[in-house]
């Protein structure tokens, strides 16, 4: 059928079976045929289309309240809910999001990206409904790897004590974005394998009848085993111990099975547990068949082949960490590496392949991470903690509380630093200088280039008086030549690219090659422009500020992270505390306001920080000169 | 015996079981003294006496690591390693700290102060201690209300995974700092009450073994049920799914039951979590007979009636929140109030007393607790997440991500918000202006007075475009008369206290007194300095500045915050933004450091924002009225 044409789900609930089936299968073909040209996260969306169908089927969506946690499988969601048209622009600069979306339209009724939040939201949600004396129902959607985030653990707890009519669907597709780590992870998979749960224990309560001992002198013990019947199988104990209703598993892709039990999870007072087992990727064999996670989400393939595009290119900055550590845990026995839940994107599976004893993957969890760096720290090892920039905001804490105020020697490798792209708003990696810069102690430094990280990464794992962060961007570095010998970089010591009389430039990282393009324009008008290279944001290279001081030149702060509380205003604090009252400061970054999914190209244009732009300001601090030119 | 001779722990080594029966009389005699002179944390550490002198007789620290989770009840652990002479300073000004401090001993490997942190910490540590190929025990001592933090339940998943060789003490008190909240809670409740669970086991594995029907054809139940066994009881189920071996409940005042214990979990392979059942205040009725958690922190009290000295005085800030929040919920139905197991620090017990089912105590849960007043705010409600600004760390994500991204309608009180004292480093709530100014869509207030708070709660609430924060301080107001009526303060518009025509004060909350006073000095030398009540921090009162900019006039900016990121620098952010780059502006507020213990008063002349400080600085800014002076 045209999807394009869907426009209210609520069709949906005369729909007989055969036609889900169908509409199953075109919606299948779609995201198959959309995502190969747009890219997107295809396998998590091909594992809910039963699932998606039956919710909307059964329930009445936006009376009725879904919360997908992450928010990548929505797809589906998005198709059903009249949005089929705009897959063309799917996490594209003023596109579709790749996440549910609020103002988008009224059945996005939470906005996700970060993992484990759907639980509490729902909790909160539910809460209202039942304050207001109101009856609609409320459903979580969250994944098995998501269940291992701390906060999804903390909302089952509460949830479970408050005894909340809502429902929460374990999609278990036995996979997160990695495979999954942890011992919830072994939980879950003894709960797959137990098969219909069910059905055994009625054999054994027909058993337990038969069995005269049990109305003997052992009373006690007997009426204990009556009452812990439900223990007596592999059942979903863990849940029904937190005050769960547990039903399942469920064939995430069997209609039939879905209906049943969502309509019995309907009529059941408190909190119920839907174990639903998905395969990511389904009806579509390239992703089926994708141990690697290749496919969770992707750029451009070919359908046919299931090759995915990939655009030649040099080594991306993630690689380069990678290979760097590598290269220094060779010889330094104290470097440990952790993830949490992210070893291909960090690229520390690179790292694993060759020590594999010293990678942790501790799963979806920051917090977790963060203080077993520091428990690794007071022992005198090394730990190395890559990371989202995104994704540490979940660690703040841990890192003021554990890492900072006991000075230990963690190494945070800030991936994916700045804007990201098409993830958008949840994923830009905008804060961590400003969540990072106040606490003392840490030291924040960014590398301009590939050959520059690998000696910062050196330089932080050398570096014994507590903790220190790496931060590097997303994507590809610039294919320059690597240095074979790894240095020391002195710490809070700038590096001047180039000198200048009329005014300055103080930037670092991706806003380096913007500061260059924009001085050629102003040499061009006859202006001349230091250029320097702040590549550490804290400390501040203070020998060289006390000289631009003494220069009284106009200097431009420019980078690709919030303006509050920023590098910017890290340089406006060191003037004004070292009395140099009169300097003229122009801060250039990340206005005060989220950025949504785009190009980064597009995005920087729409922030203003492109090389045009720089100039355009420089002028604007210059008068004289601009006449002259 | 004279505690303060006891010098090495591994002298408890030799002792006899009367022996040691004979220095726990001696502590708690000691701890109940001391105590009722200094304040500090009574109840937790005459719970713990038996389990101290049983992990310090079993286990050689500091080679043995003893991780004390919150740390709270490490007092013992502090006597048993030299300390004891030090407890007539404790929590004092540069005295001994009420938590374990790595600077103070060998003996504490850890610092804490913040809850559910221990379990990565010890697998940290187990971890290196792998790596490195050594054989020390790792210990970890957690409470049940710490286990339900999020990242104690992201570390047991990942410890249960891992099969790392280390202790978890399951100190079991049936409450926190309040009764404890959540499903964790009941599943240990029902282990509690399971009593020996090893003996009835014993049992029904005899019974078992008589009942021919096992034998049958019904093999695969049967083998189902014989593989379930440990499933039949009440028993430590949960952990074990989790991957732990569970041993207990142990009688944590029993020293043969818990030596036992110990020694068994010492041979085991993989991780032990040993459940030992404790009284918290042991040995001392008052203490023991504590129902509302009183007793778990306090001042000064009388040693024979339990009579806790109270200084008379105002009301307190978070007293008035409470108080003021009442009367608005009575009008507004859409207040809902959430705390995270705070409810008698914040005073929400206050305001569940009528409105019991309005308020939510969510446990150790900061980061729950902020989405689910997201999920709240969604659908129409008003949530009040009053909390502790040391512990709102730990919800940064979710603040970004759920809240502010979204532009929810929550509001947030932040207690405890600038120094907090006797707490120390831990605890002082410096950082919260820094964490949240940079934040789209956050708005932070800060009153000067309890009068202005009950108007700033009740603008907050009435709030209706996103995130809203309400800082206010530890401790009493000042007395002053109480507003009848509720009024709507405009936001982002601040108050000139007085006018001047030197200089200007742009200050807030605890910091107005010590620029009044400062201000009276300068008055006297003839310089007039206008003072501004600069209550909101995030926005700025834009047109105030600009006058201010016009003026030329020398700017004191002075704030009990950390000053990397804070008002400070929001104040030379818009000056130099707005192209006023000429401003001679001096920042006052917390250095890039930790603060330790002791009364604000002596932390705030150690970091000198004191008002002859404020004099001072501001004398070097006005050098020609100095001379005149």
């Amino acid at each position: 059928m045209n999807l394009e044409g869907f426009k209210d789900p609520s069709e949906l609930q005369n729909y007989t079976k055969e036609q889900l089936e169908d509409l199953a299968k075109d919606i299948r073909h779609f995201l198959i045929e959309k995502l190969s040209i747009t890219g997107g996260h295809l396998g998590p969306n091909l594992g809910v289309v039963e699932l998606t169908l039956t919710l909307h089927q059964l329930f009445d969506s936006p009376k009725d309240k879904f919360i997908w946690d992450v928010g990548h499988q929505a797809y589906v969601h998005k198709i059903l809910t009249g949005r089929a048209d705009q897959f063309d622009q799917l996490r594209q600069y003023k596109g579709l999001c790749g996440f549910p979306k609020r103002n988008e339209s009224e059945h996005d009724v939470w906005e996700t990206g970060h993992s484990s939040t759907s639980l509490s939201a729902a909790m909160g949600m539910a809460t209202a409904r039942d304050l207001k004396g109101t009856d609609e129902s409320v459903i979580a959607v969250i994944g098995d790897g998501a269940l291992t985030g701390g906060m999804a653990l903390e909302a089952l707890n509460h949830i479970g004590h408050e005894q909340t009519n809502l429902i929460v669907i374990l999609n278990d597709n036995e996979m997160s974005i990695a495979p999954n780590v942890g011992a919830l992870h072994n939980v879950l998979g003894r709960l797959r394998t137990a098969g219909k749960y069910k059905k055994a224990k009625e054999e054994l309560e027909q058993l337990l009848k038969k069995i005269p001992a049990f109305g003997g002198k052992i009373a006690s013990t007997a009426e204990r085993v009556k009452d812990s019947l439900k223990y007596l199988l592999v059942s979903g104990i863990f849940f029904e111990e937190l005050g769960f209703t547990y039903l399942g598993p469920v064939d995430g892709h069997d209609l039939d099975d879905l209906a049943e039990n969502l309509k019995y999870a309907k009529k059941t007072k408190g909190p119920v547990l839907i174990h639903v087992l998905t395969k990511k990727g389904k009806g579509y064999e390239p992703a089926e068949n994708d141990a690697k996670g290749t496919w969770h989400g992707l750029g451009p393939y070919k359908i046919e082949s299931g090759e995915v595009v990939k655009k030649p290119g040099p080594p991306s900055y993630s690689g380069v960490f990678a290979e760097t550590l590598k290269k220094i845990a060779r010889e330094d026995k104290r470097i440990v590496a952790l993830t949490a839940a992210m070893p291909g994107g960090t690229k520390l599976d690179v790292f694993a392949k060759e020590f594999p004893e010293r990678m942790f993957d501790v799963g979806i969890a920051e917090q977790h991470a963060t203080t077993m760096a520091g428990g690794l720290a007071t022992q005198g090892m090394k730990p190395v903690f890559a990371v989202y920039s995104t994704f540490l905001q979940r660690g703040y804490d841990q890192i003021v509380h554990d890492v900072c105020r006991q000075n230990l020697n963690v190494v945070f490798a800030i991936d994916r630093a700045g804007l990201v792209g098409a993830d958008g708003e949840t994923h830009q990696g905008v804060f961590d200088i400003a969540f990072l810069r106040h606490l003392p102690n840490m030291k924040i430094l960014m590398p301009k280039d590939e050959n520059e990280l690998q000696h910062m990464i050196y330089t932080a794992t050398q570096y014994d008086d507590g903790p220190i962060a790496v931060r590097y961007p997303r994507g590809n570095g610039y294919g320059i030549k690597m240095d074979d010998q790894l240095k020391k970089l002195p710490i809070g010591q700038w590096e001047t690219i180039q000198d200048g009389s009329d005014a300055c430039i103080l930037t670092f990282g991706t806003m380096l090659p913007v500061a260059e393009a924009a001085i050629k324009q102003l040499e061009a008008q006859g202006i001349s422009v230091k250029l320097v290279n702040a590549n550490s944001v804290k400390p501040l290279d203070e020998a060289l500020l006390k000289e631009l001081a003494l220069a009284t030149m106009p200097i431009i702060t420019l980078e690709e992270a919030a303006l509050q509380g920023g590098f910017g205003s890290a340089v406006l604090e060191f003037f004004h505390d070292n009395s140099y009252h009169n300097m003229e400061i122009k801060r250039m970054g990340i206005p005060d306001q989220f950025i949504e999914h785009g190009s980064v190209d597009e995005l920087l244009e729409e922030i203003g920080l492109t090389e045009n732009k720089v100039v355009e300001e420089l002028l604007t601090m210059l008068p004289k000169k601009r006449k002259r030119a």
